[in-house]
Protein backbone atom coordinates (compact mmCIF):
# COMPACT_ATOMS: atom_id res chain seq x y z
CA UNK A 1 0.00 0.00 0.00
CA UNK A 2 1.39 3.13 -0.63
CA UNK A 3 2.06 5.81 1.61
CA UNK A 4 -0.37 8.58 2.55
CA UNK A 5 0.04 11.89 0.58
CA UNK A 6 0.39 14.77 3.10
CA UNK A 7 0.44 18.27 1.58
CA UNK A 8 1.73 21.13 3.59
CA UNK A 9 1.61 24.62 3.68
CA UNK A 10 1.56 27.74 6.17
CA UNK A 11 1.27 31.49 6.29
CA UNK A 12 4.80 32.45 8.05
CA UNK A 13 6.73 31.30 5.09
CA UNK A 14 8.72 28.13 3.87
CA UNK A 15 11.97 29.99 5.81
CA UNK A 16 10.08 29.91 9.76
CA UNK A 17 10.62 27.23 12.29
CA UNK A 18 6.99 26.42 12.67
CA UNK A 19 7.02 24.65 9.40
CA UNK A 20 10.42 23.18 9.33
CA UNK A 21 8.89 21.60 12.89
CA UNK A 22 5.79 20.74 11.21
CA UNK A 23 7.07 18.58 8.29
CA UNK A 24 9.80 16.57 10.71
CA UNK A 25 6.88 15.59 12.80
CA UNK A 26 4.86 14.05 10.16
CA UNK A 27 7.88 13.16 7.89
CA UNK A 28 7.37 8.94 8.65
CA UNK A 29 3.31 9.39 8.65
CA UNK A 30 3.50 9.72 5.11
CA UNK A 31 4.93 10.97 1.44
CA UNK A 32 5.57 15.25 2.49
CA UNK A 33 5.23 17.94 -0.39
CA UNK A 34 5.72 21.29 0.79
CA UNK A 35 4.20 24.32 -0.97
CA UNK A 36 4.62 27.30 1.09
CA UNK A 37 4.63 31.39 1.00
CA UNK A 38 7.80 32.91 -0.43
CA UNK A 39 7.38 35.68 2.26
CA UNK A 40 5.26 36.32 5.39
CA UNK A 41 1.61 35.70 4.68
CA UNK A 42 -0.17 36.61 8.49
CA UNK A 43 -3.56 37.72 8.42
CA UNK A 44 -4.14 37.25 4.90
CA UNK A 45 -7.32 35.46 5.46
CA UNK A 46 -8.54 33.64 2.23
CA UNK A 47 -7.37 36.23 -0.02
CA UNK A 48 -6.17 34.78 -3.98
CA UNK A 49 -4.28 36.04 -5.92
CA UNK A 50 -6.02 37.88 -8.96
CA UNK A 51 -4.54 41.31 -9.64
CA UNK A 52 -1.13 39.85 -10.17
CA UNK A 53 0.76 37.00 -11.29
CA UNK A 54 2.01 34.30 -9.62
CA UNK A 55 5.71 32.79 -8.73
CA UNK A 56 6.34 28.67 -7.70
CA UNK A 57 9.83 28.38 -7.76
CA UNK A 58 11.57 24.85 -6.12
CA UNK A 59 12.82 25.55 -2.40
CA UNK A 60 16.03 24.08 -1.12
CA UNK A 61 14.69 24.98 2.42
CA UNK A 62 13.63 21.47 3.28
CA UNK A 63 16.28 19.69 1.84
CA UNK A 64 15.13 16.27 1.24
CA UNK A 65 11.47 16.92 0.72
CA UNK A 66 9.42 18.30 -2.15
CA UNK A 67 9.57 21.67 -1.76
CA UNK A 68 7.96 25.03 -3.23
CA UNK A 69 7.84 28.33 -3.01
CA UNK A 70 5.13 30.29 -4.06
CA UNK A 71 5.10 33.83 -4.36
CA UNK A 72 1.13 33.79 -3.27
CA UNK A 73 -0.93 33.53 -0.54
CA UNK A 74 -1.51 30.20 1.72
CA UNK A 75 -4.91 29.66 -0.04
CA UNK A 76 -2.75 30.56 -3.82
CA UNK A 77 -0.22 27.30 -2.67
CA UNK A 78 -2.91 25.13 -1.91
CA UNK A 79 -5.05 26.03 -5.24
CA UNK A 80 -1.28 25.32 -7.12
CA UNK A 81 -0.67 22.33 -5.33
CA UNK A 82 -3.70 21.04 -6.22
CA UNK A 83 -4.55 22.00 -9.85
CA UNK A 84 -1.05 21.92 -10.91
CA UNK A 85 1.62 20.56 -8.83
CA UNK A 86 -0.26 17.14 -7.81
CA UNK A 87 -2.38 16.97 -10.69
CA UNK A 88 -4.13 14.27 -10.88
CA UNK A 89 -2.59 12.94 -7.64
CA UNK A 90 -5.04 13.88 -4.52
CA UNK A 91 -3.65 14.46 -1.22
CA UNK A 92 -4.75 12.83 1.67
CA UNK A 93 -4.44 15.39 4.18
CA UNK A 94 -3.74 18.65 3.78
CA UNK A 95 -1.34 20.37 7.25
CA UNK A 96 -0.88 24.33 7.78
CA UNK A 97 1.35 25.28 10.23
CA UNK A 98 2.77 25.44 12.73
CA UNK A 99 1.87 29.09 12.79
CA UNK A 100 3.69 31.31 15.17
CA UNK A 101 0.92 32.57 17.36
CA UNK A 102 -2.70 31.53 18.32
CA UNK A 103 -5.59 31.63 15.85
CA UNK A 104 -8.14 30.50 18.55
CA UNK A 105 -11.59 31.71 18.47
CA UNK A 106 -12.45 34.51 15.57
CA UNK A 107 -8.67 34.91 14.57
CA UNK A 108 -9.65 31.68 12.88
CA UNK A 109 -11.08 34.16 10.06
CA UNK A 110 -8.24 36.41 9.57
CA UNK A 111 -5.84 33.33 9.81
CA UNK A 112 -3.84 32.12 6.91
CA UNK A 113 -2.84 29.29 8.38
CA UNK A 114 -6.45 28.60 8.77
CA UNK A 115 -7.80 29.77 5.36
CA UNK A 116 -5.00 27.15 4.03
CA UNK A 117 -6.49 24.33 5.43
CA UNK A 118 -10.30 25.70 5.10
CA UNK A 119 -8.92 25.69 1.39
CA UNK A 120 -7.94 22.41 1.57
CA UNK A 121 -11.57 21.16 3.47
CA UNK A 122 -12.99 22.76 0.46
CA UNK A 123 -11.53 20.42 -2.20
CA UNK A 124 -12.85 17.30 -0.33
CA UNK A 125 -9.55 16.68 1.51
CA UNK A 126 -9.28 16.31 4.95
CA UNK A 127 -7.19 19.53 6.59
CA UNK A 128 -5.88 20.73 9.74
CA UNK A 129 -3.80 24.03 10.75
CA UNK A 130 -1.80 23.89 14.00
CA UNK A 131 -0.73 27.22 15.69
CA UNK A 132 0.96 27.32 18.98
CA UNK A 133 0.79 30.62 21.43
CA UNK A 134 4.46 32.16 20.79
CA UNK A 135 4.74 34.72 18.26
CA UNK A 136 9.01 34.09 18.83
CA UNK A 137 10.94 33.38 15.45
CA UNK A 138 12.27 31.14 17.48
CA UNK A 139 9.73 29.44 19.30
CA UNK A 140 9.80 25.94 21.16
CA UNK A 141 7.12 23.82 18.45
CA UNK A 142 8.93 20.37 20.48
CA UNK A 143 6.39 19.69 23.55
CA UNK A 144 3.42 19.98 20.32
CA UNK A 145 5.64 16.61 18.83
CA UNK A 146 3.45 13.85 20.39
CA UNK A 147 0.30 15.43 20.13
CA UNK A 148 0.53 17.00 16.15
CA UNK A 149 1.70 13.07 15.51
CA UNK A 150 -1.47 11.59 17.13
CA UNK A 151 -3.91 14.44 15.38
CA UNK A 152 -2.68 13.78 12.12
CA UNK A 153 -2.98 9.63 12.87
CA UNK A 154 -6.43 10.24 14.02
CA UNK A 155 -6.89 12.02 10.71
CA UNK A 156 -5.46 9.18 8.65
CA UNK A 157 -6.82 6.70 9.95
CA UNK A 158 -10.52 7.70 11.38
CA UNK A 159 -13.89 8.92 9.27
CA UNK A 160 -12.46 12.78 8.74
CA UNK A 161 -15.90 14.89 9.12
CA UNK A 162 -16.46 16.27 5.64
CA UNK A 163 -16.15 19.66 4.55
CA UNK A 164 -14.75 20.20 7.40
CA UNK A 165 -11.29 21.92 8.73
CA UNK A 166 -9.44 21.40 12.30
CA UNK A 167 -8.15 24.62 13.59
CA UNK A 168 -5.62 22.82 16.47
CA UNK A 169 -4.33 25.51 18.95
CA UNK A 170 -1.65 24.91 21.51
CA UNK A 171 -1.13 27.17 24.46
CA UNK A 172 2.60 27.82 25.23
CA UNK A 173 3.69 25.20 27.26
CA UNK A 174 6.29 27.45 28.94
CA UNK A 175 3.79 29.42 30.33
CA UNK A 176 1.24 26.62 31.30
CA UNK A 177 3.38 23.92 32.07
CA UNK A 178 2.90 20.35 30.38
CA UNK A 179 0.04 19.71 27.94
CA UNK A 180 -3.40 17.87 29.83
CA UNK A 181 -4.39 16.64 26.90
CA UNK A 182 -6.71 18.01 23.28
CA UNK A 183 -10.14 19.34 24.19
CA UNK A 184 -12.72 19.47 20.86
CA UNK A 185 -14.35 22.93 21.78
CA UNK A 186 -16.91 25.15 19.62
CA UNK A 187 -14.60 28.92 18.58
CA UNK A 188 -15.14 31.65 21.60
CA UNK A 189 -16.87 34.56 20.91
CA UNK A 190 -14.91 37.48 21.14
CA UNK A 191 -13.43 40.22 18.69
CA UNK A 192 -10.72 42.24 18.35
CA UNK A 193 -10.21 45.59 19.75
CA UNK A 194 -8.34 47.54 17.24
CA UNK A 195 -6.04 50.70 17.75
CA UNK A 196 -4.57 52.07 14.85
CA UNK A 197 -0.81 53.76 15.25
CA UNK A 198 -0.91 57.26 13.51
CA UNK A 199 2.29 58.25 12.17
CA UNK A 200 3.48 61.27 9.91
CA UNK A 201 6.06 60.26 6.88
CA UNK A 202 8.84 62.85 6.11
CA UNK A 203 6.40 64.43 3.64
CA UNK A 204 4.11 65.22 6.38
CA UNK A 205 1.37 62.37 5.58
CA UNK A 206 -0.50 60.20 7.45
CA UNK A 207 0.08 56.81 7.90
CA UNK A 208 -1.18 53.92 9.75
CA UNK A 209 -0.72 50.85 11.00
CA UNK A 210 -3.40 48.24 12.55
CA UNK A 211 -2.78 46.95 16.23
CA UNK A 212 -4.81 45.37 18.11
CA UNK A 213 -6.19 43.62 21.58
CA UNK A 214 -8.07 40.58 21.44
CA UNK A 215 -11.10 40.63 23.86
CA UNK A 216 -12.63 36.96 24.79
CA UNK A 217 -16.57 37.62 25.21
CA UNK A 218 -17.53 34.15 26.36
CA UNK A 219 -16.95 32.27 29.35
CA UNK A 220 -18.31 28.99 28.00
CA UNK A 221 -16.27 25.86 29.59
CA UNK A 222 -16.48 24.48 26.33
CA UNK A 223 -15.23 27.14 24.02
CA UNK A 224 -10.93 26.64 22.75
CA UNK A 225 -10.28 30.36 24.80
CA UNK A 226 -11.64 27.97 28.38
CA UNK A 227 -9.29 25.16 26.95
CA UNK A 228 -5.95 27.28 26.10
CA UNK A 229 -5.97 29.45 29.26
CA UNK A 230 -6.23 25.80 31.47
CA UNK A 231 -2.96 24.50 29.85
CA UNK A 232 -5.04 22.51 26.83
CA UNK A 233 -4.72 21.80 23.62
CA UNK A 234 -7.93 23.16 21.40
CA UNK A 235 -9.22 21.48 18.45
CA UNK A 236 -12.07 23.19 17.02
CA UNK A 237 -13.94 21.32 13.97
CA UNK A 238 -14.90 24.37 11.28
CA UNK A 239 -16.89 24.40 8.15
CA UNK A 240 -16.88 26.76 5.43
CA UNK A 241 -21.23 26.97 5.38
CA UNK A 242 -21.61 30.29 6.23
CA UNK A 243 -25.40 29.67 6.56
CA UNK A 244 -26.91 31.01 9.86
CA UNK A 245 -29.42 28.44 10.04
CA UNK A 246 -31.13 29.23 12.87
CA UNK A 247 -32.46 33.09 11.35
CA UNK A 248 -33.47 32.14 8.10
CA UNK A 249 -37.46 32.30 9.17
CA UNK A 250 -36.82 35.35 11.09
CA UNK A 251 -35.14 37.22 7.83
CA UNK A 252 -37.70 35.62 5.91
CA UNK A 253 -40.21 37.13 8.19
CA UNK A 254 -37.82 40.93 8.23
CA UNK A 255 -38.58 41.40 4.54
CA UNK A 256 -41.38 42.78 3.22
CA UNK A 257 -40.34 41.98 -0.64
CA UNK A 258 -39.95 38.19 0.34
CA UNK A 259 -40.94 35.62 -2.07
CA UNK B 1 -34.43 61.81 16.07
CA UNK B 2 -30.92 61.65 14.60
CA UNK B 3 -30.77 59.71 11.01
CA UNK B 4 -28.65 56.02 11.07
CA UNK B 5 -25.26 56.37 10.73
CA UNK B 6 -24.82 53.71 7.63
CA UNK B 7 -21.05 53.08 6.50
CA UNK B 8 -20.61 52.01 3.35
CA UNK B 9 -17.71 49.85 2.07
CA UNK B 10 -16.36 47.77 -1.62
CA UNK B 11 -13.69 45.65 -3.03
CA UNK B 12 -13.60 46.90 -5.98
CA UNK B 13 -12.64 50.26 -5.28
CA UNK B 14 -13.93 53.73 -4.55
CA UNK B 15 -13.90 54.63 -8.31
CA UNK B 16 -16.35 51.89 -9.29
CA UNK B 17 -19.94 51.92 -10.42
CA UNK B 18 -21.16 49.63 -7.85
CA UNK B 19 -20.05 51.90 -5.11
CA UNK B 20 -21.70 54.90 -6.50
CA UNK B 21 -24.74 53.23 -7.25
CA UNK B 22 -25.34 51.81 -3.41
CA UNK B 23 -24.69 55.35 -2.15
CA UNK B 24 -27.09 56.50 -4.52
CA UNK B 25 -29.69 53.96 -3.70
CA UNK B 26 -29.31 54.98 0.37
CA UNK B 27 -28.45 58.27 0.40
CA UNK B 28 -31.73 59.25 2.10
CA UNK B 29 -32.00 56.37 4.14
CA UNK B 30 -29.48 57.88 6.83
CA UNK B 31 -26.00 59.71 7.01
CA UNK B 32 -23.64 57.76 4.61
CA UNK B 33 -19.65 58.08 5.19
CA UNK B 34 -17.53 56.04 2.68
CA UNK B 35 -14.56 54.11 3.76
CA UNK B 36 -13.48 52.33 0.22
CA UNK B 37 -10.71 50.80 -1.30
CA UNK B 38 -8.24 52.90 -3.03
CA UNK B 39 -7.18 49.95 -5.40
CA UNK B 40 -9.44 46.65 -6.37
CA UNK B 41 -8.99 44.26 -3.79
CA UNK B 42 -11.67 41.25 -5.36
CA UNK B 43 -10.99 38.42 -3.95
CA UNK B 44 -8.95 39.48 -0.90
CA UNK B 45 -11.35 37.03 1.65
CA UNK B 46 -10.90 38.61 4.78
CA UNK B 47 -7.08 39.65 4.95
CA UNK B 48 -5.52 42.50 7.21
CA UNK B 49 -2.82 44.98 6.37
CA UNK B 50 -0.12 43.88 9.04
CA UNK B 51 3.42 43.71 7.18
CA UNK B 52 2.39 47.19 5.77
CA UNK B 53 1.29 50.14 6.93
CA UNK B 54 -1.91 51.83 5.64
CA UNK B 55 -3.01 55.18 3.89
CA UNK B 56 -6.29 56.89 4.27
CA UNK B 57 -6.73 60.09 2.09
CA UNK B 58 -9.99 62.26 1.60
CA UNK B 59 -12.05 61.46 -1.42
CA UNK B 60 -13.73 63.90 -3.65
CA UNK B 61 -14.56 60.59 -5.94
CA UNK B 62 -18.38 60.81 -4.51
CA UNK B 63 -18.88 64.63 -4.14
CA UNK B 64 -21.93 65.58 -1.29
CA UNK B 65 -20.17 62.21 0.90
CA UNK B 66 -18.24 61.92 3.87
CA UNK B 67 -15.53 59.65 2.03
CA UNK B 68 -12.18 57.93 2.42
CA UNK B 69 -10.34 55.96 0.25
CA UNK B 70 -7.61 53.34 1.84
CA UNK B 71 -4.82 51.68 0.62
CA UNK B 72 -5.51 48.38 2.71
CA UNK B 73 -8.23 45.34 2.42
CA UNK B 74 -11.91 45.93 2.77
CA UNK B 75 -11.30 44.64 6.21
CA UNK B 76 -8.83 47.28 6.88
CA UNK B 77 -11.75 49.82 5.53
CA UNK B 78 -13.73 48.44 8.21
CA UNK B 79 -11.40 48.53 11.09
CA UNK B 80 -10.18 52.27 10.72
CA UNK B 81 -14.02 53.49 10.17
CA UNK B 82 -14.91 51.73 13.23
CA UNK B 83 -11.63 52.28 15.51
CA UNK B 84 -10.80 55.87 13.91
CA UNK B 85 -12.56 57.67 11.55
CA UNK B 86 -16.26 57.23 13.23
CA UNK B 87 -14.62 56.46 16.75
CA UNK B 88 -17.68 57.01 19.30
CA UNK B 89 -20.14 56.54 16.72
CA UNK B 90 -21.19 53.35 16.22
CA UNK B 91 -22.78 53.30 12.53
CA UNK B 92 -25.89 51.25 12.59
CA UNK B 93 -25.40 49.72 9.41
CA UNK B 94 -22.07 48.23 7.24
CA UNK B 95 -23.12 47.63 3.58
CA UNK B 96 -20.23 46.89 0.93
CA UNK B 97 -20.78 46.48 -2.32
CA UNK B 98 -22.08 46.66 -4.61
CA UNK B 99 -19.89 44.25 -6.30
CA UNK B 100 -19.52 43.49 -9.81
CA UNK B 101 -19.72 40.17 -9.64
CA UNK B 102 -21.33 37.11 -7.96
CA UNK B 103 -20.72 36.36 -4.68
CA UNK B 104 -22.72 33.11 -4.06
CA UNK B 105 -22.10 29.93 -2.88
CA UNK B 106 -18.77 29.25 -1.26
CA UNK B 107 -17.18 32.53 -3.47
CA UNK B 108 -19.08 34.17 -0.20
CA UNK B 109 -15.46 33.01 1.43
CA UNK B 110 -12.88 34.77 -1.18
CA UNK B 111 -14.81 38.18 -1.09
CA UNK B 112 -13.72 41.27 0.09
CA UNK B 113 -17.17 42.34 -0.54
CA UNK B 114 -18.55 39.73 2.03
CA UNK B 115 -15.57 40.06 4.14
CA UNK B 116 -15.94 44.06 4.75
CA UNK B 117 -19.99 42.99 6.23
CA UNK B 118 -18.51 39.49 8.18
CA UNK B 119 -16.16 42.68 9.98
CA UNK B 120 -19.38 44.88 10.43
CA UNK B 121 -21.01 41.79 12.04
CA UNK B 122 -17.87 40.85 14.24
CA UNK B 123 -18.01 44.58 15.59
CA UNK B 124 -21.53 44.39 16.40
CA UNK B 125 -22.97 45.95 13.42
CA UNK B 126 -26.12 44.62 11.22
CA UNK B 127 -24.14 44.38 7.90
CA UNK B 128 -24.69 43.16 4.11
CA UNK B 129 -22.75 42.55 1.13
CA UNK B 130 -24.73 43.36 -2.45
CA UNK B 131 -23.27 41.51 -5.58
CA UNK B 132 -24.80 41.47 -8.71
CA UNK B 133 -23.90 39.24 -11.25
CA UNK B 134 -22.28 41.07 -13.65
CA UNK B 135 -18.57 41.91 -13.90
CA UNK B 136 -18.76 44.83 -16.60
CA UNK B 137 -17.17 48.08 -15.13
CA UNK B 138 -20.35 49.57 -16.84
CA UNK B 139 -22.88 47.29 -14.93
CA UNK B 140 -26.51 48.05 -14.89
CA UNK B 141 -27.23 48.56 -10.98
CA UNK B 142 -30.48 50.32 -11.84
CA UNK B 143 -32.58 47.48 -11.75
CA UNK B 144 -31.22 46.57 -7.91
CA UNK B 145 -32.41 50.26 -6.80
CA UNK B 146 -35.81 49.37 -5.38
CA UNK B 147 -34.80 45.96 -4.12
CA UNK B 148 -31.44 47.27 -2.05
CA UNK B 149 -33.94 50.61 -0.79
CA UNK B 150 -36.06 47.70 0.83
CA UNK B 151 -33.53 45.52 2.28
CA UNK B 152 -31.55 48.33 3.85
CA UNK B 153 -35.22 49.63 5.16
CA UNK B 154 -36.31 46.01 6.63
CA UNK B 155 -32.11 45.97 8.22
CA UNK B 156 -32.58 49.58 10.18
CA UNK B 157 -36.29 48.60 11.29
CA UNK B 158 -36.33 45.80 11.91
CA UNK B 159 -34.95 43.34 14.60
CA UNK B 160 -31.15 41.94 12.68
CA UNK B 161 -29.71 38.74 13.92
CA UNK B 162 -26.72 39.47 16.04
CA UNK B 163 -23.73 38.27 14.85
CA UNK B 164 -24.68 37.79 11.29
CA UNK B 165 -24.61 39.47 7.89
CA UNK B 166 -26.24 39.17 4.80
CA UNK B 167 -25.09 37.93 1.69
CA UNK B 168 -27.37 39.72 -1.15
CA UNK B 169 -27.25 38.74 -4.71
CA UNK B 170 -28.65 39.78 -7.68
CA UNK B 171 -28.67 37.68 -11.22
CA UNK B 172 -28.11 39.59 -14.02
CA UNK B 173 -31.19 41.29 -14.76
CA UNK B 174 -30.06 41.57 -18.51
CA UNK B 175 -30.21 37.81 -18.52
CA UNK B 176 -33.41 36.76 -16.22
CA UNK B 177 -35.48 39.63 -16.95
CA UNK B 178 -37.54 41.53 -13.97
CA UNK B 179 -36.28 40.07 -10.51
CA UNK B 180 -39.33 37.88 -9.21
CA UNK B 181 -38.62 39.02 -5.79
CA UNK B 182 -35.72 37.90 -2.75
CA UNK B 183 -35.52 34.49 -1.67
CA UNK B 184 -33.72 33.99 1.91
CA UNK B 185 -31.60 31.11 1.00
CA UNK B 186 -28.88 28.35 2.49
CA UNK B 187 -25.37 28.94 0.87
CA UNK B 188 -25.42 26.04 -2.31
CA UNK B 189 -22.72 23.13 -1.51
CA UNK B 190 -19.93 24.04 -4.54
CA UNK B 191 -16.29 24.61 -5.62
CA UNK B 192 -13.96 26.29 -7.66
CA UNK B 193 -12.33 24.02 -10.41
CA UNK B 194 -8.95 26.06 -10.90
CA UNK B 195 -6.79 26.17 -13.69
CA UNK B 196 -3.28 28.41 -13.96
CA UNK B 197 -2.40 29.90 -16.78
CA UNK B 198 1.37 28.78 -17.28
CA UNK B 199 3.83 31.40 -18.53
CA UNK B 200 7.67 32.21 -19.23
CA UNK B 201 8.77 35.94 -18.98
CA UNK B 202 11.12 37.07 -20.99
CA UNK B 203 14.27 35.63 -18.73
CA UNK B 204 12.18 32.43 -19.31
CA UNK B 205 11.06 32.16 -15.54
CA UNK B 206 7.69 30.59 -15.25
CA UNK B 207 4.85 32.47 -14.13
CA UNK B 208 1.35 31.86 -13.19
CA UNK B 209 -2.07 33.29 -13.72
CA UNK B 210 -5.28 32.17 -11.60
CA UNK B 211 -7.78 31.28 -12.95
CA UNK B 212 -11.35 29.29 -12.43
CA UNK B 213 -14.60 27.85 -13.04
CA UNK B 214 -17.41 27.60 -10.28
CA UNK B 215 -18.91 23.80 -10.48
CA UNK B 216 -22.32 23.99 -8.32
CA UNK B 217 -22.54 20.58 -6.39
CA UNK B 218 -25.59 21.01 -4.93
CA UNK B 219 -29.35 20.99 -6.34
CA UNK B 220 -31.05 21.93 -3.23
CA UNK B 221 -33.93 24.25 -4.56
CA UNK B 222 -33.20 26.07 -0.96
CA UNK B 223 -29.87 27.52 -2.19
CA UNK B 224 -28.83 31.18 -3.32
CA UNK B 225 -27.29 29.18 -6.99
CA UNK B 226 -31.03 27.94 -7.31
CA UNK B 227 -32.28 31.51 -6.50
CA UNK B 228 -30.43 33.21 -8.71
CA UNK B 229 -30.70 30.60 -11.58
CA UNK B 230 -34.64 31.11 -11.27
CA UNK B 231 -34.85 34.80 -11.50
CA UNK B 232 -34.67 35.53 -7.84
CA UNK B 233 -32.38 37.64 -5.95
CA UNK B 234 -31.05 35.65 -3.00
CA UNK B 235 -29.88 36.62 0.56
CA UNK B 236 -28.09 33.85 3.11
CA UNK B 237 -27.52 35.01 6.34
CA UNK B 238 -23.83 34.39 7.45
CA UNK B 239 -22.32 33.07 10.37
CA UNK B 240 -18.71 33.96 11.61
CA UNK B 241 -18.75 30.93 14.31
CA UNK B 242 -17.57 28.26 12.20
CA UNK B 243 -17.65 25.86 15.05
CA UNK B 244 -19.10 22.17 12.68
CA UNK B 245 -20.82 21.69 15.90
CA UNK B 246 -22.68 18.43 14.31
CA UNK B 247 -19.00 16.59 14.31
CA UNK B 248 -17.94 17.30 17.91
CA UNK B 249 -18.27 14.35 19.38
CA UNK B 250 -17.16 12.29 15.99
CA UNK B 251 -14.02 14.36 16.20
CA UNK B 252 -13.88 13.51 19.88
CA UNK B 253 -14.13 9.97 19.36
CA UNK B 254 -11.38 9.79 16.37
CA UNK B 255 -8.66 11.26 18.97
CA UNK B 256 -6.72 9.19 21.32
CA UNK B 257 -5.29 11.56 23.90
CA UNK B 258 -8.71 13.42 24.14
CA UNK B 259 -9.55 14.24 27.75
Amino acid sequence: MSKPLILVSNDDGIFSKGIASLVDFVKDLGEVVVIAPTLPQSGMGHAITIHEHIRLDKSKLLPGFEAYECSGTPVDCVKLAKHYVLKDRQPDLVLSGINHGTNSSVSVIYSGTMSAAMEGAMEGIPSIGFSLADYNHDADFEPCREFVRSIVASALHGKFPEHTAWNVNFPSSAKTGPYKGIKVCRQSHGRWKEEFINRKDPQGRDYFWLTGKFLNLDSGEDTDEFALSNGYISLVPCQYDLTHYTSLLAVENMLSHKV
